[in-house]
């Protein structure tokens, strides 16, 4: 049903090479000049200080560029963002009237706005970031915080990836299987995106997924296919009926300013995508979820994922603070770590992308199992007691609920 | 390359119901009556003080059957074995010298013989004995410890299962892919097999999974299709030459006595099966694998899978029992955490009878997924140091050695 979304994440973080992967504060080889006057993205990595010590980590330009090149909204989105784009901004502010440009520039936006969210909670912890390349055209950058007071994982990427597809292979990242024209059996794509997978430590603070994306591919005659995809989900390991609701109704509000039927139908989308078969539950209590879609047109679909976009921090955060201090028992962390078993469940035996990614060789693989949790734990025939607080979830997972009527 | 073990081993545990699953201890509904005079397997199952509280569970035969039809031979295996056998003793005296009879034998000493050597070992811990039952036929055994002094989970299962495949599912389940004519579309069969992952908590031993199972098929003709499969293989999580070269031996011996050619085989064979493709690493440090084996004769195979069983014992429990009081830091047991996660990236990526048991509908879940560690372990971009214990086993992973010339 939703193979786009999922041939698209395989394809952010599949057509990459380990080799094109930094660490966080390496310094530049200094070969950028190379890429034709184009800013380089393997520009060094050095720490903000700027940012309250909040162990966001920005970047520096590459000496290869002249000062004199550098306007004030280059500087201005230098600060913004968490790496340089991999586009280059000089690239982006070339085509900024590209949809492909706005959408690179928004999910570079979201990556750094749901980082400073997250550190501003986690003061003591720092964001790792890693920017790849990817040999055959783009790259991506991954923003990890790991073992945190609050989060226990917290992965933010974004890839930007180009090049040229088989048909085969077009066909398959398409959720409806539309068939393309190639020339010389191949067609140029671009494919984009924003993925990120949040797991806090208290077991009274739900996980959070995201992920924003869009794709192009040209066909023979120069017609361009496009498409967006998308979603943010909530898995909590206890049911609370308030942030369920603040979760939904957040979610609902961003889409209902483009079309009051976006939101039953993308919740419903979630409910069935994150389905563990062979549990016969759910992996949380959803979300929204879309894949392939491509009307009413290009600036309106963008819109919509703009806002879903936007939503995602005021979705979250609130969760976040209002239950990250919440005490717990050794019990209510056992309940977690089982929680994060099934997680596991669900993202290597049927999300899609995760699947696509791991078979596609060049992946990188820690940018794709940077959603799997810290730690998590299996035992057999666990099976919580009736009208336990355990038993409630399990309820919710296995009949989704209506949260916003 | 080797369908036909994982679709057995799906098989296996695929083709039961949830609901025949009973829990350790509880009482016989004494519905046995209807199942034409044969023992049933939903006997109680009771603790067994005999076996010098070592925590086996031996079972209780059912009240339906007069004292007076137990023969010796029926007492001894009573004792002998963790359950009754799915077939039922009469059944197997009946047609003791068909093959069937005489593998399911194999596989219920097997399974007895593992749980008491690991108990043994363990003895504060118990075994708990599921029995379950599959609705068009057959059931299955399990036994499981949990969180033991030495053993964080240990499972070992008895399979057996029965009726009829469709000529497509029969295809699936032979690694050569070989058709068969079915009568009316369907085809009779017969799977049974033991199948073990038993994982320590000292990260000094290491974790081992031994698989033994026979297949049948009726063709319209009447002819009978039948094969093998198995193997034996460790995941260390440091190496240790001394112990791998144990291992591997042991098994060697066992397959030399049938014939030379058969290890180097079933060693190269279980490299190539184990392999986490992602990470370009193996599972673990090998063993032997084989499948759908069905020359030179059905006696001869039979034998050697008899060799191959009785070697589980003396290939692992002498490193069980030289490494089980070692002392470990805390950085050592990360590290078999981490591998823990590689182990449940296998199994559930990889493993075709995982994939096969957990996509099947009625699958006993609970069974297939026992072979999961009981707790695992995903950090980011983590790499051991050069030179380090952990940059040692990792090397050994990704190229596997010759450990017996």
């Amino acid at each position: 049903m939703a193979a786009g979304v999922r041939a698209f994440r395989g394809a952010a973080a599949a057509f990459t090479t380990a080799a094109g992967c930094r660490a966080l504060g390496s310094l530049s080889p200094g070969s950028a000049a190379g890429r034709g006057g184009r800013e380089s993205r393997r520009a060094a990595l050095a720490a903000a200080g700027a940012l309250g010590g909040v162990g966001l980590w920005l970047w520096q330009r590459q000496a290869v560029m002249a000062a004199s090149e550098e306007d004030e909204e280059d500087k201005m989105l230098r600060q913004r963002f968490m790496a340089p784009p991999v586009s280059g901004l000089q690239e982006l502010r070339r085509r900024r009237r590209e949809l492909r440009s706005r959408m690179e520039l928004l999910i570079m936006e979201t990556q750094a706005e749901v980082c400073r969210a997250l550190a501003a909670l986690d003061p003591g912890a720092a964001f790792a970031v890693d920017t790849w390349e990817r040999k055959e055209g783009g790259g991506g950058i991954s923003c990890v915080l790991q073992d945190g007071e609050v989060f226990e994982k917290a992965g933010v990427n974004v890839s930007v990836v180009f090049g040229h597809l088989s048909e085969e292979a077009a066909r398959q990242m398409r959720s409806r299987g539309k068939s393309l024209k190639a020339k010389d059996g191949k067609l140029p794509f671009c494919a984009m995106g924003v993925s990120s997978v949040i797991h806090p430590k208290n077991p009274h603070v739900p996980t959070m997924h995201f992920n924003y994306r869009y794709f192009e591919i040209e066909e023979a005659d120069g017609t361009k296919q496009w498409w967006f995809g998308g979603g943010t989900d909530l898995t909590p390991t206890y049911l609370n009926e308030e942030d369920a609701v603040h979760f939904h109704k957040t979610l609902k509000e961003a889409c209902d300013k483009h079309d009051l039927k976006l939101y039953p139908k993308y919740k419903k989308w979630c409910d069935d995508y994150f389905f563990i078969k062979h549990r016969g539950e759910r992996r949380g209590i959803g979300g929204i979820f879309f894949d392939d879609v491509d009307a009413p047109s290009k600036e309106e679909v963008f819109q919509f994922v703009k806002s879903c976009a936007r939503a995602v921090v005021p979705c979250y955060i609130p969760i976040v603070k209002r239950h990250c201090h919440d005490s717990f028992t050794p019990e209510e962390k056992l309940w977690q770590q089982l929680r994060r078993g099934r997680y596991v469940e669900f993202n290597l035996v049927y999300d899609r992308g995760t699947k696509f990614g791991l078979l596609t060789p060049g992946s990188r693989i820690e940018s794709i199992l940077m959603s799997l949790p810290l730690t998590a734990r299996w035992e057999y025939m666990h099976t919580p007691p009736e009208s336990s607080k355990e038993a409630e979830i399990l309820e919710v997972l296995r009949n989704p609920k209506d949260w916003v009527h």
